[in-house]
């Protein structure tokens, strides 16, 4: 069976911008991990007539729908109604859920008022499915070739039960051989049309994995996806592939799955067992605050200096007032003095410095988006980089901030 | 004119579950202000022939079909082009964007790969929404009494594209007579049960305005809506409701719509002409980074120290090793010194210093959550205030930095 599922979320709050539709992503990603192909989402309101004209165009177009929402006690609940008069399916009382209902009440001491009987009503021959944080069951049954699951719309009732019955339901009717194992690659420092250029004809030939690539914030990501009965085959499957592609753009990968250049950095920061201090102009604080917010950061960084005048500068972090003078806060040597003292400063292995101008006005003469990173370590000449970010005040910020984790681990990547 | 709309989103990366569909989210409120009826939501992948289906069906039920998404420089990109086939309106250059798009690699010092010029295409005819944020222009057309908007998928392009110039398209285009205006209040140091139950008759008998709470990281916020053809009338029946409102719960009352404790800090320390410095240690620069995040923080932050090591805190702010050996890091008696230190060294107005356990182990003998913040200010005595706070490690730490804008706020409010 070639599946084609489309989930239908049923509530007028969705279409009222009032919540978002978090049901229709994780069940799609609970899909994918199944192997079903997902190929429309819907949203429709608690309306019995687009309702049903959304569950006719959902039959022409695919074999498994799945509903969430509008199971409830009130006369706005009318999903299972309409599914029931569209597929010719009664409704009847399923007697377990009905006193599981009447027992709520029993024992919370709350009197039941009648329309929460009507959460008890389910389709004819449908299996239920437990609802272990709620009174109305879900349910799903196969009619003419195509599958209908009823889910209900609150997500802490929803997600439990599709992952205990809903999936297992799946399972059993489909009858699933194929695994899905699927990984993503973080790259910084390219851009996504330079990296898909790249390795173009590797996406292009790729059935199995399948690479398909995401961007944001300065960021790429790529996502390898594999299909194997064996889940070690398909692992060796995206192990083949990840070599294939970081042949090419290896330079600019940093690490899989949800991590961040900051985690990065301050796994490597404890791994080389190197401490670290920031001198922050343009950043605010940004930097440090990034590589504290995971625990133990007490046992790399020393400690920073968020100087924003020049009078900080000069005065706590002993920035020369001749450079400050001279050539000016944005500079090359000012980003390379405030790295070297604020390593001497706090007595630390490495010192970081960020220095720019965020905009949204120019500063001393300097365009918005022109940065300094310095980065000062023992023994060696302090290096500075200049960028020319474009972009808003915060996204130069966060720029400069990946710009320097993102030098900084390649620098502890190559110490000892 | 009836206006029914309806929303596709155009993105496999939406249907594999890897995102939300937040965008869905946000037009569907900013039409529910417009007055618009939103009937459905759609999410397509990156498939043309799908996508074109799902053109027809909206074109069947909708007047009003909103795109997002597919407009960016790769091959998957195909939502325009997918469009313009089925709508029969040819591409052209619009040469604004490309003109954009040249001069950003230009600025960028980027080598332009030639796919990029692809997003200067636009509809034949069609209105161009200006893209302040990236490269893909939006754009909006009617034909034979349909209305199409295309907007790009990155929120961080698309919504600002919508408010500032989708908005402006509809309000035009379709000429409402009722304005629905709304307003936002912040209410911060009051639970959300707590402000309800406080105000609950006047939320139970709104009806023209009406009253909806919503809360989230330890804030709660007010959404007072109201409908009216003369938006002068519709802004006095929202002063009216706001006064009743804040007549019970105002002193926790902080300010309007999308502001934040940090913003309203930042503008009181422009107003007021004060100058302050930071101390901070288990905070790690996040309140520093806050109030930098906002143009103009040279005019009031001298500069922060995050001190995150015993270190840093004696040797560089001049924390007494007395005090640190005696009463420890987290103590009432260090974040005082802490506060007047930094503020002696910055030489500001007013010191600030955050000092406790984040988490997640205890530190010094001191649960998880136990946060000290002290403020110095000239010729008072220092304030130190104890807290308590549950929760995860940033969670405490969000906590600890709105708390200190909150007391700062009030201190500056009541200053002349």
């Amino acid at each position: 069976m070639n599946v084609r599922t489309e989930i239908i979320a049923v509530g007028s709050e969705l279409l009222l911008g009032q919540i978002v539709n978090s049901n229709a992503q994780f069940l799609s990603s609970q899909l994918a991990d199944l192997g079903m192909n997902v190929y429309y989402h819907t949203v429709v309101g608690d309306n019995s007539a687009r309702l049903e004209q959304a569950i006719k165009i959902a039959q022409d177009r695919s074999n498994v729908i799945i509903f969430t929402g509008g199971l409830g006690p009130t006369k706005d609940d009318l999903t299972k109604e309409t599914i029931s008069r569209t597929i010719g399916k009664e409704l009847v009382f399923d007697q377990e859920a009905l006193e599981y209902i009447e027992q709520y009440f029993v024992q919370t001491k709350r009197i039941m008022s009648e329309n929460n009987k009507k959460q008890a009503l389910v389709l004819d021959g449908a299996n239920i499915l437990k609802n272990d944080y709620g009174m109305a069951p879900g349910m799903a049954l196969e009619v003419d070739g195509t599958i209908y699951m009823l889910l209900p719309g609150p997500p802490k009732e929803m997600k439990p039960m599709f992952q205990n019955y809903g999936r297992t339901y799946f399972q059993n009717q489909l009858g699933f051989q194929e695994k899905i194992t699927s990984r993503v690659l973080r790259y910084f420092g390219i851009g996504e049309s330079q990296l898909e250029t790249d390795i173009q004809d590797i996406i292009d030939e790729q059935v199995n994995p399948t690479v398909a690539p995401l961007a944001g914030d300065g960021e790429v990501t790529l996502r390898l996806t594999a299909k194997h009965v064996d889940e070690n085959i398909a692992n060796q499957l995206l192990n083949d592939l990840e070599q294939k592609i970081n042949a090419r753009v290896g330079e600019f990968f940093y690490g899989y799955e949800q991590t961040t250049l900051a985690k990065e950095l301050t796994k490597l920061l404890v791994e080389k067992g190197k401490t670290i201090s920031a001198a922050e102009s343009l950043t605010g604080g940004m930097f440090s605050e990034q590589i504290t917010a995971l625990d133990g950061a007490s046992q790399f960084l020393k400690g920073s200096i968020v100087c924003y005048t020049n009078e900080m500068k000069a005065q706590v972090l002993n920035v020369s007032i001749d450079t400050l003078a001279k050539f000016g806060a944005v500079s090359e040597q000012c980003a390379k003095e405030m790295a070297e003292q604020i390593r001497k400063l706090a007595k630390s292995d490495i010192g970081i410095s960020f220095t720019g101008v965020a905009g949204p006005k120019p500063h001393e003469g300097q365009p918005v988006g022109t940065v300094f990173i310095g980065i000062a370590t023992q023994g060696h000449e302090t290096q500075v980089y200049k960028f020319h970010f474009a972009g808003t005040r915060n996204g130069i910020r966060v720029r400069t901030v990946k710009y320097g984790c993102h030098y900084l681990v390649k620098l502890l990547t190559e110490i000892e």
